[in-house]
């Protein structure tokens, strides 16, 4: 097997295909890379990965004979179908028994769950690993997230671990956990992302809209702000992006079409959050937000009947920038909380271990959202691994408790203004409801039983012998019908 | 087959099929009644079936045999397994090809599509009903939203509009559409539901809290709002509620449980319209705040660790009433026109041809968000059936203009009180994010670009020969990294 020179073999030469190719090289690893349509394959050779320990496939066979045993192999290809495709095309291509298949795209969990457990059956090691940093992370170093089968761990932790961002010397990849809970973790850190994205978007808008602050001032902020307590990959790039102009001088950012789309892991994240029914409601108006600009020339038309107010902003500007400012981190907060609750539902309901404080340090650096606030979030973790919330840890309710003051102030002026911030006010709705004993979901409950004979339970400080504690409680709240409770109907 | 003396036949004897033989029977059907739990079936007879023209059958051989061809079968049991194993039982007890099998429960229409092609295989036409009204409706005219195959309809037709509600003397049941239609129409409005509750009890909760009012004085204002443009089923419901006392003289809804359960339709309706892309955000809400109401007892231990404003109402509390009345009701036209908004999308995804009148006004008596308001919904879309959006009539967006101020007054107050409203305020948001031309989407793509290569587009008013309109444009934002797009990987 003299030709089998390669360290690690990647299909799929995309932007994150190619990247993270570059990257392993740079490391020291012989690559192995292929794509399906092959001139791709010749392009990059003669280019990007020009004199790189690169090697070219024109075929799996090929792939797969040049590659050092037990095979490392990587996909950055689309989800869906062509994943089980390439997996069929490895083994046909004699992926054998010992083998390390691994998935680098954005597959759908229940995915990588189905996958693991049918290429265990072949003794195949099959791993879904999220990946996440966009093209300069792939290049430079990504967050990555892999989880299922352990056993294939030990083979692929150096090339991972190299490859990938570091965070005060620790790397951001760290094995997550069974099955598909690699692809999970990296789900949920989508939805954050488009939590992330949202707010930053509704405090553009109203600084743009509500402040009248030109694309420079409003760099301007977003500089200062990555100064402080948002200091962030998406706080810096939106600074970028507010600063560049097109040829004409004027910001190109004002040219680009505001219509956004939402399928796939964000989607996700909010539909499991239902099914779990964990109340992520940030990345869940997040998503919605994205539905809504898609609608771009339906809200042209309504832009011209629907009638609101035209605020005039007056008062100290850099007042309500700091509150903005507060505002965002509070949200951020929130969203971020929701997330971890969602996780430790998942780890729950699904039977995975999901370390929090490797989550948390994962998201650190490379990725998307990274951030100096996941060193907080780590810190959290790992001083108290079994913390209920991260709303109960000391740092962050106490970071709400001095923002909240500004954050209700923007919140209260959107609803004035007649400037959306969905994100904001959602997650403010959600701290006060997180923080209330006595909701009025009382009354949905009498009210269900009143119409549907659905049964209520009692508060255990008013229980009685008429109405036992736990008990399932009927009462015939109009002196008509009967007294027969609904075991089997949902009005 | 003189034993076939039954008209039609109803199998599953918990309130809604107990009240609907009754309903049935006191419209000169003869109706055979049938429980898996037999010993039900006596007891029933022998007491609220008494001397009626019902008739017990102990066996589905027995059931099957009671009743005329083409035999007319109703099932209204729990959605899921028990429907499929009733539907194998009526086959195996000797449903005929040309008898008619109805699924009155909440069944999710998915499943109703597939039923609906395998039983027709069978020459059996299924039909997939959605009740509403609980027990009260099932007992005097409920709303019935029938869909399937619409060879059965002239069969079941008679029975079902003479039991079901009226409105103005229409049937409040009407020929929905094919497959699962009338299953999904019933779950859009079961998730409208969901949003007319949830906005009850955020009224509710800030009366109680924000203005101190007892439970008497918001008996009176709901009952006020009874006699407004609010007239509905809910509010005179939630009117007796509020003033129906315990043994002890204290309000009863004070001692229930305030947690609710969200499992089912509601969260159908949010998955369906994340699926489809609609943002159907109030709904959305709704159930996550059901979600955060059965986090009991965490919310217990938050509400002592969490700050918030102790707020102290200053101020025309009449004034202020009015305002959440104008609030509710602009809330509650967002909530409507986003379920049109996805029952029009799903019409087009699904090819189903469903009348938006006829919906509208099967919803107008009977069901559980029966209302005055439905009635002018009804005229909307009589009056142009091609509305693009409820909110370009001119009755419901000028009922907005005029319902704003108080709306946007009582969402930015709640803010500053601490008192959540989650569906006040999306649905404030979607209004003002629906009528804005130009949101902060432009932003999203922007950074997807930066970090992804993911492409934006440009607006039409600014294309060029660099930017042309409709083409996916990548820019090199940082001077670094490739000019590669990325095809095959979301971030």
């Amino acid at each position: 097997m003299s030709s089998a020179v390669g360290d690690w073999g990647l299909i799929g030469l995309a932007v994150m295909g190619q990247n993270l190719i570059l990257n392993a090289a740079d490391h020291g690893f012989t690559v192995v890379a292929y794509n399906r349509t092959v001139s791709k394959v010749d392009r990059f050779l003669e280019n990007e990965a020009k004199d790189k320990s690169i090697v070219g496939a024109h075929s799996m066979k090929e792939f797969v004979a040049k590659l050092k045993k037990p095979r490392r192999m990587m996909m950055l290809v689309m989800a869906g179908k062509p994943v089980d495709d390439f997996i069929e095309q490895l083994i046909e291509a004699g992926a054998e028994p010992g083998d390390i298949i691994i998935d680098g795209g954005n597959s759908h969990y229940p995915d990588t769950n189905r996958r693991t457990k049918y290429l265990a059956e072949k003794g195949i090691r099959y791993v879904g690993a999220g990946v996440s940093g966009g093209e300069e992370g792939a290049r430079y170093g990504p967050s990555i997230m892999p989880g299922g089968n352990e056993e294939a761990w030990p083979y692929i932790k150096d090339v991972l671990q190299s490859i990938s961002a570091k965070s005060d010397n620790e790397p951001c990849c760290q094995w997550v956990g069974d099955e598909g809970a690699g692809h999970y973790v990296k789900m949920v850190h989508n939805g954050i992302e488009y939590g992330d994205m949202q707010l930053i978007s509704e405090a553009y808008d109203i600084m743009k809209r509500g402040l009248g602050l030109s694309n420079k001032e409003m760099g301007d902020v977003f500089a200062k702000w990555n100064k402080g307590v948002l200091d962030s990959f998406l706080i810096e790039i939106t600074r970028d992006i507010l600063y560049f102009n097109d040829d004409d001088g004027t910001p190109l950012l004002e040219k680009i079409l505001d219509s956004a789309g939402q399928k796939g892991t964000g989607k996700w994240t909010a539909i499991n959050a239902l099914d779990l029914g964990m109340p992520v409601t940030l990345i869940g108006e997040a998503v919605f937000s994205r539905c809504l600009s898609s609608l771009k020339s339906e809200r042209g038309r309504a832009s011209q009947l629907l009638s609101g107010p035209s605020p005039k902003f007056e008062g100290d500007k850099q007042a309500f920038i700091d509150d903005l400012e507060q505002a965002l981190y509070a949200s951020k907060i929130i969203s971020y909380a929701q997330g971890f609750m969602l996780m430790q539902n998942a780890a729950k309901e699904y039977g995975w271990k999901l370390q929090k404080p490797e989550i948390a340090l994962m998201w650190r650096g490379g990725c998307i959202i990274r951030s100096v606030f996941l060193k907080d979030i780590t810190n959290a973790y790992r001083s108290n691994p079994d913390l209920e919330n991260l709303l109960f840890d000391d740092f962050f309710h106490k970071a709400i408790d001095t923002a909240q003051a500004g954050w209700r102030n923007v919140v209260s002026k959107s609803a004035l203004w007649g400037i959306p911030l969905p994100a904001f006010s959602t997650a403010l709705s959600f701290y006060d409801g997180y923080r209330t004993k006595d909701l009025p979901a009382n009354l949905l409950q009498a009210q269900r039983d009143y119409f549907g004979a659905h049964t209520f339970k009692i508060k255990p400080e008013h229980a009685s012998a008429k109405y036992p504690e736990g008990e399932n409680i009927h009462v015939n709240w109009t002196g008509r019908g009967g007294n027969v409770s609904a075991s089997t109907y949902n009005a």
